[in-house]
């Protein structure tokens, strides 16, 4: 056989046809979002004001297997995708590890993550419907930046409500997403009954998802033709990126490979979802399968320390209910915590697969440990990891490493899910040992965890 | 035929195995270099004190047409390359034109450009040499990044002397280079005698690339062990750059396509040098050929109302002279031009190219012209495009449209030279309606000629 090249690339042809829908797998699927007000699940008319009617449906479909991708996707998707599969050769011998270490490569677009796969499919099953307009929130900026990018190709207008703390660190950020014609306001803000009422009790407040969230989501059930857009955590959402996982495992198989470890940043889940679906799906039918690792920061440790229960998705609690891993809605994690990954809780397919024991590991990881990795990564890999992607690389390093230690040569896969040439503030905090870790107290945790809503079912 | 895909990518082991030296088929060769002090041609004993010595016997090889690209190149290519070659559909329909658009884009790795194309190889000969450090300059940042991850890769220090205005414009840029090891200071500084001379003459200087290149070199001739590197207009920076080109051939060829027209931006001129040399090997040979258009902004047109003569490569005089198009060394674009490309001079291969009529054509466009194209170009082709490289863009429209007119289905390929991402301070300024064009006057340039030494051979 010969060598592995560094890049696997498929061709066109290759892209997959259909997205895989994992929960029609799973034994037993997740509970069903609830309506906060009846505590009944959600249905397909209570949720259609909030999100396009293509999307609801996919929300809601715990059946079909697989689901076609639209040719206006898939060929949007051409112009970024097939993404490499890469043998980090120089990774490898930089670690002296004899293990295989390959990274699906998602930053190669201007929205600089896969974020990517999912807007360009929410949008166009928005323009198919006659929308107008979305709305959306966006903390690092990756999600904002990948939906300006899919409304800007379908001539959708669209609003993003940005973390206002992520908003003052990345102006650049707002500059590529305004490029793109979105309009962005830095959330809490006073354009809407949600930002009002929090800024109202701090007018200091420095946001949140979650706060984000509720501006986004008020406004869409207000303005004619205008819908939310949600860029990870829900189900929708993870199956536009299995995407990933399906290109990956293909591209793995061309080189005889198969996974003994998959590893995946975590933070509403929809990364790991979209990289472990494929490989999950083998584990589900019972057959040799990895060992799933999802990885979180130490800041925002929903898996490894969060309630498995039922919790609202946004701090105005103007979103269903979902049943996951969360810190509570009002858990807000420290300004001094870089990277994204801030979401107080998990998608609910993640969080379901992990209490069942299917993802068979959490890890939390602090930002020093996640930069030391990310910078070493970047002068032998020659790119520039996003500090979120820098969390899957972390424990890539580890687990390249423990195989040095026992001689093991396994195949390691791990999603680089993007580009941190936004987060240029934070590296330049770590070069200059500026950067500090914070890892909440219990007291802190109990404190979120009080903000939770009530449920018996 | 199968309809060609949105990318065009070769094989690893498609990657070429030498770059092609167009001065070897060129007649006559570019003059010399010239030592300012004797007036005599420039010898490998007299260059090797400021450049590696492999990299100055390429600088002498005007007869060997194929100079093999040594394996460590070639694998550190592999980490980044083939890059695609793009058929832009989705601009094609936006602008309804029959033409058949091309781009080679060379924005997918960290560096964000060309740029790290022959940086590596300058890094790899620095390190066979036994150097410990090299120098250069920077304007815009991506030469300075490209080198900071090269000499990072090889283990070698590196100084970069960054053009005042361009580093307070664009501190992520510096950060960057940082992460990679580098140090970054700004030029004019007081770091060497260079700078000093011009901050006693003027304390507000706002830098130059050519002042910078004199304090880059002064240092390499005055340190141990060290070297300077340089990112554009001599002949072993084009020579590198031709991988572009060849590349772009195999791939045209796979889909039976061969370019009636090549457009790239020229600064320095190695993107353009590099991208056109293979077709310009056929032009040389009096085989049919594309039209060349080499396209610079009009704020600093060195090929359109430039004088061809010997001037200094830089404002200190430290460097030899070189035949070309000049504004003069004395020449500072105005510091309300955005883009790169601000190099008084142009690369001699480019010049006598041009003065000879093998380059077809110069255009000098605007900035806000530019930027036009560049946001078009963005929202339906989903790259932002650097500044730079939107120069080509801008160009490769217009005779797009001039195709949609004629009817005539043309086949045009430009060099997509970089990303934009360090440059949304300039988006801002365009989307915010604040950007302006500058033209200098007859009277700007005359100022500038005065600065060109007075040479009569």
């Amino acid at each position: 056989m010969s060598k592995v090249p560094y890049k696997i690339y498929l061709s066109e042809n290759e892209i997959p046809r259909a997205w895989y829908n994992v929960r029609a797998d799973m034994k037993p699927d997740h509970p069903p979002f609830l309506n906060p007000g009846t505590m009944k699940p959600m249905t397909l008319e209570e949720l259609e004001p909030v999100f396009c009617t293509e999307c609801v449906k996919q929300e809601l479909n715990n059946t079909d297997r697989f689901i076609e991708i639209p040719d206006e996707i898939r060929n949007f998707y051409k112009m970024y995708r097939p993404s490499p599969l890469v043998r980090a050769y120089c990774l490898e011998r930089e670690l002296g590890t004899p293990a295989h270490i390959y990274y699906k490569y998602e930053g190669g677009n201007t929205s600089g993550s896969h974020k990517l796969n999912s807007a360009i499919a929410q949008a166009y099953y928005a323009k198919q419907q006659g929308l107008k307009a979305l709305t959306t929130e966006t903390g690092a900026g990756q999600w904002g930046t990948a939906l300006a990018m899919a409304c800007g190709y379908f001539g959708l207008d669209l609003t993003v409500y940005m973390v206002k703390v992520s908003a003052e660190q990345k102006p650049h950020r707002r500059a590529v997403m305004q490029t793109y014609g979105a309009q962005v306001i830095p959330s809490p803000s006073d354009t809407t009954e949600a930002g009002r009422k929090i800024l109202a009790a701090d007018p200091n407040n420095t946001g949140s998802l979650g706060t984000a969230i509720s501006e986004a989501v008020e406004v869409a059930l207000q303005k004619e033709g205008t819908r939310y857009a949600l860029g990870s955590v829900l189900d929708h959402v993870l199956l536009h990126q299995t995407i990933i996982g399906l290109e990956s495992k293909i591209a793995m198989e061309k080189v005889d490979e198969y996974p003994d470890i998959v590893i995946g940043c975590a933070g509403g889940g929809s990364n790991l979802g979209g990289l472990m679906a494929p490989f999950m799906a083998d584990k589900l039918a019972g057959k040799t399968a990895p060992h799933f690792i999802a990885v979180e920061p130490a800041s925002c440790p929903s898996l490894t320390r969060g309630r498995f229960g039922y919790d609202f998705c946004d701090v105005g609690h103007v979103t269903p209910l979902a049943q996951m891993y969360t810190l509570g809605n009002g858990f807000i994690p420290s300004a001094n915590h870089a990277g994204g990954l801030r979401y107080h809780g998990m998608s609910p397919v993640l969080s379901q697969l992990y209490h069942d024991g299917y993802i068979d590991e959490a890890r939390a990881v602090t930002q020093t440990e996640v930069f030391e990795a990310a910078v070493k990564f970047a002068r032998v890999e020659g790119i520039l990891p996003a500090p979120e992607s820098s969390h899957a690389i972390r424990v890539a390093v580890d687990e390249a490493l423990k195989c040095k230690e026992t001689g093991e040569e396994k195949t390691i896969l791990f999603g680089l899910t993007g580009t941190g040439y936004f987060d240029l503030t934070a590296y330049t905090a770590f070069n200059e040992g500026r950067m500090t870790d914070y890892i909440p107290t219990d007291e802190d945790l109990e404190k979120g965890f009080a903000t939770m809503p009530k449920v018996s079912l």
